[in-house]
């Protein structure tokens, strides 16, 4: 079920970590035209010049959002800083009705403005756009994805730690008591920000646990547990930065309900990525390396020492499954082609 | 109560990474003469040879085991790898009662020779020696190492989690039924052994969990828990390689029992820790960067977002309080010097 | 001019890194099909375990070679150690006229078996076969390439390093007496065998140079640029092991011939590449991480302070441009295929 | 020698690298007391909360330039940005006879203020301390170090290039025309400032020469072998940003000077630094980690391929050899101690 016409995408944001993935993966997408790179502070210039890799790619100049033609535009790629985010997509929403959205920051994420407002500190600017919005873990709200004209990406954290539990969850395999999700992410995760703590000196030999407890995140995460177990839960949630450009891996340990083994809870996970292409649920134990560059996400489960609890591993690149790629994923769900299309490279490994 | 004599001794496995470690460290150590470096496979060679960092110091060259003379020795540390080190030590507690050993391998660390042979697979060979061991946890156990004639130190991920989990047990404060920890460790733990899994492109850019639920430093944090709460206990012990070569950070998740709090768990920590050089309770963040090069154990402990639960952050060079760093301070206690002599160097950073 | 069929291929040393890249890159190619992966010592797996980036992939086992019907097969890529190498393909030249073979491995690449004997300490066996080896730089033999039976692929430093000198050779502007080659390599470089110096405590957190003066590309590298000069000459090339998994910077010393200056030599640079889709000259200053992933040469000139010297920067990926991509290049080539079909992907960043 | 009282000492500038380094050292020396640590924009932290390796020792408070007494002090060092050091270090040498001054930055480093201003853009303001500075190289200029005021510590890159080729200058034995220092850096050379460029994903799998041909060192470099060889000579260097914390690797190409073989050059070498603790020739291939955390410098001489070349290879750790270290190598034959008091500790390896 190909278009005739290519899909024509804007990326804005493209100065950013998560958009310069974007550019890479489009790039690589025979039915998308890149029509236009917005970078605000950077407008004028060519993104060859912020970002070398793209140098000698035939792409858009750098440009203000404000000189971009969205008439011609199927689709929007929204990869700036939450609360920024909401702004534009407030307006674009109001004036392009025939624009998709496909937001990769925190600003849609939440159901609930008022848990937006609870866990980033900021009043919602577009809570009429927040209605609209559809959570994009791909794999678990494919038919909800395909029909939105905005929707939400699902953080990086999160899509590690959802697309194990909330199988589980649904299937009542699992307590919603206790939960822990111990995760380990690359600096790209932090984006391309000025900060101390993202010096090179600073992270490389080191791994560092931050925001324990508290971390944003985890609303998002307790947001989508919640709905797939029912009720209202809460999860504990700590996120570690680890020495490497990209990739997360989420070490997640759950209590076991009665009446199933570590056994049935695998099989519930093969079953239910049985068909899924980048979700791939494995008998022996994830590295980050197995899906760099990547779009798949990889899950094992263990029994744990003590009786009555699992552990579950879970690997993907922040970057891409865990931002641009399921974006694009989303995208194709969107204008109706196959889902993987644009997005079956391999790994790159080493 | 300084001695008057210099203490001779021997370092037997001078060739891996905790043997060239203790080289460092006891070079640094004025009330300490190297008398001997032992390295079967590579007698003959200058230690330069293997380790160029030593080239420039004056060192005994590596010899066979046969070839030294201990009775003029007072104290013999043994980097073997467990199951050769009990052969050694056997033969030298027969012949050399003037000796006191402080093995760094897994030997002697498990009281019972049963448990013994179940974690590592192999009949232990000297069981009237682990009789006499003492687990050399300096800051749990410094009365019976100070007497000790033989010490076992204790395993690199052990340390890192019972000197928080120790205290809070032995007051109770926290549940015995789930424990779980999540360590996280640099490639030098892996020793300077040729495996495929240490290749330089093989831990680089990824992080990988290893031995899920069944690492045999479980054993001995079992051990140590157990003695401390005053009945059997088992936990979730997850290791991770990072791709660092020194550190490990251990964040490890406990249930409060009732009447506690957090802050109650700090002071117990701190209170514990007070006057103690090595062991420094924080209450910020804390990284591996923190501790790399030095003796330090940094923890700190933070309410969990989940009611009645806490996480705790412990970190440690795993090659210096977690190996030799350890290894020395204990022999600093076995012959009556300030615990610190030698020990007091600063981490280095970045 | 595509091709109705798809080009069948082989891959012989699956289990190495350039074998494992090349996985990578047909697994994208439109026009292949990889009919069998052969890896002797690992016959009966599937590669998704050695090589676990590849469990999710349709693939065929590895076999032993001598299982493998070349009968159907269009291509095989070779990706074994030197001296294996000429020992298979001696074979299969012999049985398969239909089979274009592609070498990655050094064993074919010095024109004269007296030098491959003298550089590699080992009797050439097949001396009939390196008379139609065509060395296999794209860009400077293309026309050769294309009716090759044989090419033998460059070296990852010779590649970096001939790109750039052999049209200032050619063109006279430097001098030949003077060619200083200073590069720098990712460890993938050395493969994935077990040495000591390829662990990863060894090669992270340093730099090395090695091999200094007697590098075997070195023989390689002063083959082509003598041809590319019309005389003999010699360069002084030292390699250096950074801590890195793929790439190589060159910087390269030359000595300017009178009445040029480094415009000139930028201009002629320039020109040569112009219509070259992956060496691209630039004005800034290079990175490795401008070409990770991807099939480009990025190549920069600056004046050097010294007056009649100037200084060229070159950077490639060693396991991309520098062995498979490079094969890939030429086998579209040879099958009368764009010669960017399958590898236009961007480098991937960060 | 020892002096009875220990030297107070003043760290200026100790939220640098530099200047944390400096207090990893002091900490460690036995005759040195430090009296303030100056941080004008960190004034009343604690320096562990800005490095909290620092944490559990027992230090002075950060405090403004303008709070400190420098009355009581016998010896600072100023480790500030170049221009922010001439305008301090001018005061301060007006103001406190008494006080010794050990500058790390480059603004006392030139004897010609023409020449700094040439190189650095900036009217030095300070040129009656220029006169009185001397440059403190250890090795070479001891005798004038002893009786300094003020010693203006060489830079990281000119340390690593200088200690080899003075010498072999000085005695004539190679060309003063064709000197090509090419230098690999671990990105602490960098400091501890925010730019984009030294973002850990930036520096991470890569390396990049900068500043080509123009670095500022270059004028530095080009001083010193002007004196050793007597009269004025340019060369060419180019450094490499590597992703390292610590460390320089200098990879210098030389032309042998006819009569002169490279084993002269060695036994030059060898010669010179006989009784020299912190510079070591050796024979083989000196890495990085052969130095890292120490204040050695390890040196070797290579044959090159081409006729009458050499290649010299040399390393430090660019923070304590390179800049700390020396510093305090310097104070100590200033203050009439053995030049090894406090820096006799090994590399850390691994």
């Amino acid at each position: 079920m190909k278009k005739l016409k290519k899909i024509n995408a804007v990326v804005i944001g493209a100065s950013g970590y998560t958009g310069s993935e974007l550019v890479r993966i489009l790039l690589n997408h025979q039915e998308v035209n890149i029509t236009a790179l917005v970078a605000n502070s950077n407008a004028g210039k060519e993104i060859g010049e912020i970002y070398p890799q793209f140098k000698h790619f035939n792409l858009p100049a750098l440009q203000k959002l404000e000189d971009v033609d969205f008439l011609q535009d199927d689709v929007a790629f929204c990869c700036l800083p939450h609360t920024t985010s909401q702004e534009v997509i407030l307006v674009l929403a109001q004036n392009y009705p025939q624009l998709k959205i496909i937001d990769l920051s925190a600003d849609f994420r939440l159901d609930d403005v008022s848990n937006y407002e609870k866990w980033y500190q900021h009043k919602h600017e577009a809570p009429e756009i927040q209605a609209q919005a559809v959570y994009g873990l791909s794999e678990i709200n494919r038919d909800k994805i395909k029909n939105a004209a905005i929707v939400a990406c699902p953080g990086c954290y999160p899509t590690s730690a959802l697309l194990p539990l909330i199988p589980l969850l649904k299937n009542k395999m699992i307590s919603e008591k206790s939960i822990i999700i111990d995760s380990k992410s690359g600096a790209s995760g932090a984006g391309r920000n000025l900060k101390q703590g993202n010096l090179f000196c600073e992270v490389n030999d080191s791994v560092k646990a931050y925001s324990v407890g508290v971390h944003r995140h985890t609303g998002e995460i307790e947001q989508e547990l919640s709905k797939a177990f029912g009720a209202e839960l809460q999860v504990d949630f700590t996120p570690h930065l680890i020495p490497i450009n990209r990739g997360i891996i989420s070490t997640i340990y759950v209590d076991l309900k009665k009446g199933f083994n570590v056994d049935d809870l695998r099989n519930c996970l093969k079953t239910k990525y049985e068909d899924e292409y980048f979700v791939n649920v494995i008998d022996g134990e994830p590295a980050i390396s197995d899906v760099v560059g990547s779009n798949f996400c990889v899950i094992s489960i263990f029994e744990a020492r003590t009786c009555g609890k699992a552990v579950i591993v879970s690997v993907i690149d922040n970057l891409c499954k865990g931002a641009s790629g399921q974006g694009v994923q989303n995208m194709n769900n969107m204008f109706g082609l196959d889902e993987r299309t644009g997005l079956e490279f391999a790994p790159i490994f080493p």
